[in-house]
Formats: structure tokens, sequence, C-alpha cells
């Protein structure tokens, strides 16, 4: 006999990203193009860096937060894109998932609503709801993947804590434009909630001029937590390693957080992730850049209406006109087409798939021809 | 202006150990006895495999509950110490501390009860907090450190969902003996509770015969949730390494938070620790064994009463003669000994210290030098 175990917690479904990822796997010869991982292994110099630390016996409890040099150079980092924190305001996390728990714990009581525009990667809604916390999207579907005020106050409550903001966005690659993040930012200044902005693609933009909600929004500090990661744009995804900013007293109740699930993150990888800060990562940029060019031209030849990705590695193309569910298109993609791709569903926005292009050129090309093939034979039968 | 943060959070203090850890690091001079990582460093075999794995590329996601390979070798290891569990009952976690906080997250309701049998270390009681559930104390100071039927019946609760035993402990090093157990047992049999073993010491036991409480009560398994760690026996602190083995649909759960709050270890650690699994830890125990009986001996020579440690690296002597608190005894003894231990108070124990011997030789021999002087101090005073 045992006791039930956390309700918050026995209900919750797996991802469904995974779950497609499986049936694709069990497929002879599918291609996969469901993955959010960079193909590249990470640059020889950085793996370096973690090597000759571990020749060192850099192997002892580091410091809670981050290496003094790490938090350093992630200052100065930030300093580089207009954010200003001091070392003393940054936590070194085990991905951006745990900088995402540390945040969403420190801000939310049981009952409180955290606001998330969808589409949306599906973390935000788990987390919420192992803090007991309650998931409200904020549907941008018919705006283009944009916001309003409309449709934020639409959406708010007076029990709302928090909106967490993804841009460049995964599933769509859409970039925030000036309403949206106006719009944003005059919630906040009339409610006080916070706003976490998960930027772990904001090193992958492909239009000029973009700047993070951090750095645009300075007199809204106190209300929000920057959460970033090594993964993407450094092809470190193996590492698990991130980074938190916040405003002194914001940051000191994620630090608690911090400490309690992980005390921090490993020893000898600190120095790497301080030498990856300094990579020049334009060519990995004009690679994706091309292929999101590339995708889009053959996305529109093939008759799927799709927002052009201003960043990220995601493409999320309507399959409206086809009139199934996106989870039956996606099923019958991987059974008939030999393709995997992930169901909007997923990002809790049906009627369009999300498409991976960080995949190499050959398998993208590849797919890209199944997918084609697959919507000439739905449109004939 | 911005909302209030978690409440349930906002109260809590740091640990008290880190701060006297600071204290006694703005003390020029100072002996720290204060911490428990070993003072060797990863043995070389281990971080080599490290060092090929990153040469190797294996730089990119691994599965989320551990590879393959280490999930095996995770099963055949426990199984040598008459654990059971499959491959598919282990995740691989980010030290103790997120296994910690899996297991405790995935039983927990708010409002449930934790019971822990004290002086225990201070992370039950912060990460039961973080739950919203409820930490009761199961004082053994007066039973040597030992459980009864009757102390467990005294505090347990219609509202207690799971008690955490700790064997060897930390801070007193105690092996809980056959009464003890039997105790736990006897109690989960009647009411269902989850029994969280943290088991970080369980490889560094000097008696013969001891034998862990999973293999012990095989009968209890849907009840029995094991926590371990790379840190102490491999000397991999800095690594952050853990690991969790319970029954399947327990570890389901389980994996949920552990996906949730970190997604994965890093990947190139992971052939390390299978490696690190096959190590022969006997001169590392022997030498913390030799080092024990010294302590022993230096302390019954002071006057400093104490049980013998069986296991850990920690001795917990009794300071209730001097007529202070613990944190004065500590406070003074860094100020005017130059010597740093932990005050009993931070592990839930007024009147006694915690003195770790997980330091060097040389060190340990001064700083008991330096106590003794402080003892025989105090006593003239």
């Amino acid at each position: 006999m045992r006791l039930a175990m956390n309700s918050a917690l026995t209900g919750m479904q797996f991802s469904g990203i995974r779950r497609f990822t499986a049936l694709a796997k069990q497929t002879p010869g599918c291609i996969l193009l469901t993955l959010g991982e960079p193909e590249f292994d990470t640059p020889a110099p950085i793996r370096q860096a973690a090597v000759q630390a571990l020749e060192a016996g850099d192997t002892h409890y580091p410091p809670n937060n981050g290496k003094e040099a790490l938090l350093k150079a992630l200052s100065a980092f930030g300093a580089k894109q207009r954010l200003s924190y001091s070392p003393q305001e940054i936590i070194v996390t085990c991905g951006a998932t745990e900088a995402l728990l540390c945040a969403l714990t420190a801000v939310l009581e049981p009952g409180d609503e955290v606001m998330v525009p969808t589409p949306a990667f599906g973390l935000y809604q788990s987390i919420t709801q192992l803090c007991r916390g309650v998931y409200r999207p904020v549907d941008t579907r018919a705006a283009g993947f944009q916001l309003s005020a409309d449709a934020l106050q639409n959406a708010w409550t007076p029990r709302t804590k928090a909106l967490v903001l993804t841009s460049p966005n995964n599933p769509t690659g859409c970039v925030y434009n000036s309403q949206s993040l106006e719009a944003v930012a005059a919630l906040v200044r009339r409610t006080g909630i916070y706003v976490i902005c998960d930027d772990v693609y904001s090193q992958l933009v492909y239009s000029p001029n973009f700047v993070r909600f951090a750095a645009r929004y300075r007199d809204l500090r106190e209300n929000i937590i920057v959460v970033d990661s090594f993964s993407k744009p450094y092809a470190m995804t193996g590492w698990r390693l991130g980074w938190l900013m916040a405003d002194g007293p914001v940051k000191q109740q994620m630090e608690k957080v911090h400490q309690y699930s992980v005390v921090s993150v490993t020893s000898f990888t600190q120095t790497a992730c301080a030498l990856a800060l300094e990579s020049d990562i334009s060519p990995m940029r004009e690679t994706y850049r091309t292929r999101r060019d590339m995708v889009c031209r053959r996305l529109a030849a093939m008759g799927l209406p799709a927002e052009k990705p201003e960043g990220a590695f995601y493409i999320f193309p309507s399959i409206q006109k086809f009139g199934m569910s996106s989870e039956e298109f996606c099923t019958r993609l991987i059974r008939e087409g030999g393709l995997a791709l992930v169901p909007g569903s997923c990002f809790g926005a049906e009627g369009y798939v999300r498409l991976s292009f960080c995949c190499g050129d050959d398998t993208l090309a590849q797919g890209l021809d199944r997918l084609e093939a697959f919507v000439r034979r739905l449109e004939q039968e």
C-alpha cells in the first residue's frame, strides 16, 4: 500500500515532441525535422577549455551561482546587447529549463496565473502546473503571431502574476514587433506583473535592429527576468548550461530555488562557457539564414502558407486547408511520407506544423522533397 | 511596482553552513572543518573518460533519464548491494540535491508532512518548504541518534506523506540499527508513507554487515525512493551527478519533475560515471576510517563526548557542558580559536557541533589542536 502522489503531476502528459520523435524513430528510414538541436558538435576550442579544466583537477564544488570569471563574462556579454546586469545579478543554471523553473517557482503562489502567447513551447505550461499555477494562453494565430493591448487585456485577471515572452519564438520563429512589445510594457506598468523573457534564440536573429525586451525597457528592470542558454547559439545542448539575469532582490529569491534544486552547475565547464561567449557565431547564423530562405521558397512553392521566421531555426506553416488535425497530418506524414514534423497542437496551436531547419542541408532538402510529395498526394485525395 | 514573490520562498534563510563558512573565510588563517567535500581531486581515469567523450564530440542532448549504458551500469551496481532496480527504474540527476527535489516534489501535496529524524541536513527542510509541505522533525538526540516506534508514532499524523532516512547520517555519522529500521518499516506498512533513502554516504561505512534500507525491505519496494550520488565516494562533487531509483510507477512521476527541472544531466560525463562505479574506493574509505579513529581519540581526550561515527566523514560532539548555544560556541571558536565548525542548530540539534574530517591530515590535526586549546580555555573561564 502506498499513498497517492502529487496530483499536480500525475495528470500531466509527457511532451508531444518526444512522442512524435519516438514514433518517427520506430519508422524505418523516416527523416526527422522535429528537434530543436543544432547538428554541429560544440566547436573544438570550447571543448578544449573543458578538457583543460578536467586535466587541471577542476572537479570541486564551484560557487552556487557560478564562478566569478564566468559571471563577469556574462555581465560584459549582456552589456554588449545593452543589458545592464552586474555579476551579482546573474545565476548560471542547468540550461534554460532550470532557469525557467527558478523564475516561475520564485514568483508563483498556487493559483497565480501565467500568460503565455501561443503557439508556445510546452515547457511553460508544464512548469506552471508543477508550481500549481494556472496557465493562461493568449492566442496569437489570427494576429500573425503578434500581440495587442486588447489580446493581453482579455487574458489578464487580478491573479495574473507573470507573462512569458519568447522572441524569437519557438515554434514560429517570429520576432515581436514594437506594437507587441509596447502592449506588454504597458500591461506591466499598470499591473506590476513579471515578464520572463525566454531569450534563448536572441542571438539567432536574421533581421537588423533587434532589441531585447530587457534592453528596450530598462525602466521595468524590477519586473524582468531574463532566461538565456548556451545550447542553441554555441551548439552546446548536451552541456546543459544557461543563465538567469534579474534585478538584485528578484535574483536573490531565484538563487534559493537554484540552490535547493541543483546547488550549482558542473565546475569544469565554466571556463568553456566564458570562452563560448567570445565566439563569432555569425557563420552559424548565416547557415541558418540561407536554410530559412530556402525553406520559405520551398513551402511557398508547395502552397503551404507560413510567416517568414525572423529568428531561431523553426518555421510554422499552416495546414488548415487540408481539413485535418495537426496530429493526424503528422501521423500520416510519418507513415505515408517518411517525414516527421511536430503537430501544432503540441504548442497549443491547431492547424499548423513545426518544421526545424537546424539539421544538415541534405537531410533538410530530402525532408522538404518528402513533404512536397505528401502534400501533392493529399491534394489529389 | 512589482507584485510580491512566492511567499514559500521569501521567508526562507540561506544555509547556516554557508554563513559560517563565509565568516571563517573572512577570518585570516582560520582552519575550516565545515564542508562535506573530499579533499581529493576526482581520480585521473574518471576525468580522462570525460576528456575522451569531449574530444569525440559527445556534446548533444542525451536521453532525459541518462544514457542506456550508464543506467545499466547503475542497475548492476545496485544489484551488488542487493538493490533490485532495472535500468528503466533509474534516473541520473544533477546530484543528490536534484534527486531529493524530484522525490519530494513527486510525492508532496501542499500541507503534506515530511518526517525527518534530526539532527539532519538542512536541505530536507528547504525542499519541503519549497513544495509547501510541512517539515516535522523527529528528535533523536536523547536516543543516541536512533529511532523508536514511539518516537515515530508521536511525530506521525494523518497528513504524513514521507520520511527521509539518511544512513550513514549527516551530521552524526551514525548508521541506523535494526531496531530503528524495524520501527520505520512497521510505520510504512501501517500507513503507506514513502521512505526517501538519502544513501549518499552508503559506500562510506566503517562497520561490516551494513545493509541498505531498500535491500533489507524489498517488500516495501513501492514505498521506497533511493537517492544516491557520485559526489562523496568518487570525489566528484563538482560534477553535480547523482541518481534516483524507485519502483516503476513512482519513478515515472519523478521523471516528469526531472524533465521540467533540468531535462537531463551533461552528456559527456556519463561514460565517466559508469567508469567511476567500477573503482575500488576502499583506500579512500580506509583513509577516512583512520581519521575517524584519530578524531574520536582526540575528542575523548578533550572531554567532548561524541557517538562514534559508523560512516560518512562527520562527527557530532556535544558541547552542552559549556552552557552556551552552538552558534555562540562556533562564532567564538572562529574568532578566538581560528577554527570553523558548524553549529548543531544548523541541523536542528542545539548543544552539538559538526566536525568534518574529509580535509587533509595536517589540516585536521592542526584543527583539532586548535579545538583542544579553545576548549581548555573555556574550561578555565
